[in-house]
């Protein structure tokens, strides 16, 4: 089979078959076919789209391009999670601890940021000591230890995902549900769990500015995982203001030991305790949602899911007296508080100009091989709805030297409009996507 | 301006600006664009479309890529002339020296052929010694003592076109008007005629295969050339069956001196006649359409036309004696008649399946290093609308050793349906485009 005349059929809109998407995809993974052609294919499916059962196919294809993680050594369902990711999102720090405080084994691999802020990986490595890059040997004894590690993805998981990733990247090819859904999913799959809770993010400061585009987005993700026999539901969440007040990676954490303390904003233990809730109904750890949510919030409120924390960070190579210290986490040394420029009601909290704030100051990186600033970030004093004073502080930023701090400053105070009346209130959760 | 965003702007179906459209042809041009992010954006170009703007502003582009010959020395208005291309298509050779008999300076570049059946240039240098690569100098020179010459392209005439085409050719992205017009017409304007006129052919045997998309390009190249300013107009001529009765190369050069005698097949003698007489209008070479008919005509008939190319053959190099002996030619060992399978009359003649069994016999090439046999190829017996009689010759493969001949034979056979009722004879000129 030819790439040209697989090329061809694509650009006419006709399905691909399964033999096709195969030789693409093995083609892709073993360089047999020139970035070339494989730019033009994904131009193709970008404009042309993909069927749900093209788009199974793809992923199906691009896991077997790779390793799959066997978690079958481990007794009892594991559940994964995964975000489409946003500006202070920092759920799945506080969510691994508290579904294995009740009892979910939760094997969580993570990618490591690009743009913004950090990723998951690069959270969780400002916490001194702290090890994302655990063998599978270690992983599967962290697990059955602890119920729940975070890592990075070990080299083998979906190839063929790391050099399609790299080409849409300079190719303009990104913005495709079926290709966004294929790259998630084949390595959400490849991670071996029995069942997943994805967190589909939208609004202005996620991928998905719309409700539709979230809601087709996540309806692939969950008919891909149910294909695979994976029990699959996805949520859908708001993503406009960043989620919580921190944004940057050491102050992120700091938020998070907050949250498994029962104190954290609302917004983020909303969405953990919903995830959460989820979690432990496909684990067959509750029968009913009431009753899942109640041991969420016991797990929160009796300080379990602080001490499961503190036993993952100590398992990963962490300082584990951060669940007691706060201040064993790298600190910035200068502080700038960002001023209202007038009185009002905070109207709006632009998600995407206070995270690429954030990245100007360190936190986040705009080449994947660039050094990030751990301490570095903002943290916000006013969210929407709140009133504030002309010359109160906005939020504030935390940077160390050698940082367009005016710049930085500039677009984070452009990113807070104030008016004259409390904005309507949408719901957080917006849907709820099972198969 | 970064690649990435022209891509973009493309694939979201906005119009590309003069600086994106520069940018890119440059970036093919100098290598600067790597050939993945060229492939994407020719994706979302055949996809996506251009504007009749965008298309003069990216043929302006190409040729800007190179150099443009300067014809300015030579007096006179000069006509260029180009065909999409077709199995058989021999009009170049007899149309030069019959318009420069009458007074019109043709300088004529032409391309080799991939696929069925070599190109111009492939036909002319069966004629032993006849050279195709002269120099700018040489062809000026030609031009000035006989008002005709044929040559390959110059090293330098739109490197960019070379560089999209051999990547088009891979990513089956060939099929986008805007992108064969600018082609086209990028070539057309660097060669630095006056004026052209063009033969856009239609049908099973051409590259569009129905009137309106044959008609979208003529359209689009009239309307490229004469925003630059070039007169130019546009013949839709039927390709169904093969145009006159030779098909390869040497086979097609007997039949061409055929029709310079006046004797040629009706078809190639009425395009050839058409064209001419309106290179010789545009030339201003003739007052009326009538006028300029009965001088092409005169020009045939008196074999002014005839010696014109005996004087082209000898200031190329070619043996001349061909004008009165055409056994100058190469000929081949093998003559093998293919009998018609029942009698009845001929309904159709499949252009595109006599070339590709005239491949096989050697006079094309599927590979642009591949040799090719002068001496190769078909010449029919029959024509649409003819009587046959079961074992009667449809037509006889010419061939020398090492062919497939039975499998040409069998192609060869089926490009012939004959049925019991003659076909309606559509006519052979479709359309005549101008600005």
């Amino acid at each position: 089979m030819r790439a040209v005349d697989i090329i061809r059929a694509k650009r006419d809109g006709l399905p691909l078959s399964r033999e096709a998407i195969d030789t693409f995809v093995r083609g892709v993974s073993t360089g047999a076919w020139p970035d070339y052609q494989t730019a033009a294919l994904l131009m193709a499916i970008v404009l042309r789209g993909m069927t749900a059962d093209e788009t199974v196919l793809l992923t199906r294809a691009m896991v077997a391009s790779g390793d799959r993680v066997d978690l079958s050594g481990l007794p009892g369902i594991k559940v994964g999670k995964h975000s489409t990711g946003g500006v202070g999102d920092k759920v799945s720090i506080v969510l691994a601890p508290v579904a294995a405080a009740c009892g979910v084994i939760v094997p969580k691999m993570s990618g490591r940021g690009l743009g913004h802020t950090g990723g998951t990986l690069d959270k969780l490595e400002s916490i001194p000591g702290f090890r994302t890059a655990l063998s599978i040997e270690e992983f599967l004894a962290a697990l059955a230890e602890n119920g729940c590690a975070i890592i990075g993805q070990t080299a083998n998981i979906v190839p063929a995902d790391k050099a399609l990733y790299a080409l849409r990247d300079v190719t303009a090819t990104i913005d495709s549900i079926p290709l966004i859904a294929a790259s998630i999913m084949s390595k959400k799959l490849a991670e071996g769990s029995d069942a997943l809770v994805l967190d589909v993010k939208c609004g202005r400061g996620a991928f998905m500015k719309t409700l539709e585009e979230a809601t087709a987005l996540a309806r692939s993700l969950v008919a891909i995982g149910t294909s695979a026999g994976v029990r699959t539901e996805a949520l859908i969440t708001r993503m406009d203001a960043p989620l919580g007040r921190a944004v940057g990676n050491a102050l992120e954490v700091r938020e998070c030991v907050e949250t498994l303390r029962g104190r954290g904003p609302a917004a983020l233990t909303e969405i953990v305790v919903r995830l959460a809730t989820h979690m432990l109904r496909l684990a067959g750890e509750a029968a009913t949602e009431d009753e899942a949510a109640a041991r969420v919030r016991h797990a929160l409120a009796s300080g379990a899911a602080l001490a499961r924390f503190g036993r993952m960070v100590a398992r990963q190579g962490g300082d584990a007296r951060l669940v007691d210290d706060e201040r064993v986490l790298p600190q910035a040394r200068g502080r700038t508080p960002v001023p209202a420029p007038r009185s009002g009601v905070v109207v709006a909290l632009d998600a995407e100009r206070v995270g690429r704030a954030s990245m100007l100051l360190g936190a986040g990186r705009e080449r994947a091989d660039a050094p990030i600033d751990h301490a570095a970030g903002i943290v916000l004093e006013v969210a929407p709805g709140d009133e504030v004073r002309a010359g109160a502080p906005l939020m504030v930023l935390h940077h160390n030297d050698a940082r367009p701090i005016d710049e930085a400053g500039r677009l984070a105070a452009a990113a807070v409009t104030i008016g004259d009346h409390a904005p309507p209130s949408p719901p957080l959760i917006l849907d709820w996507i099972r198969a």
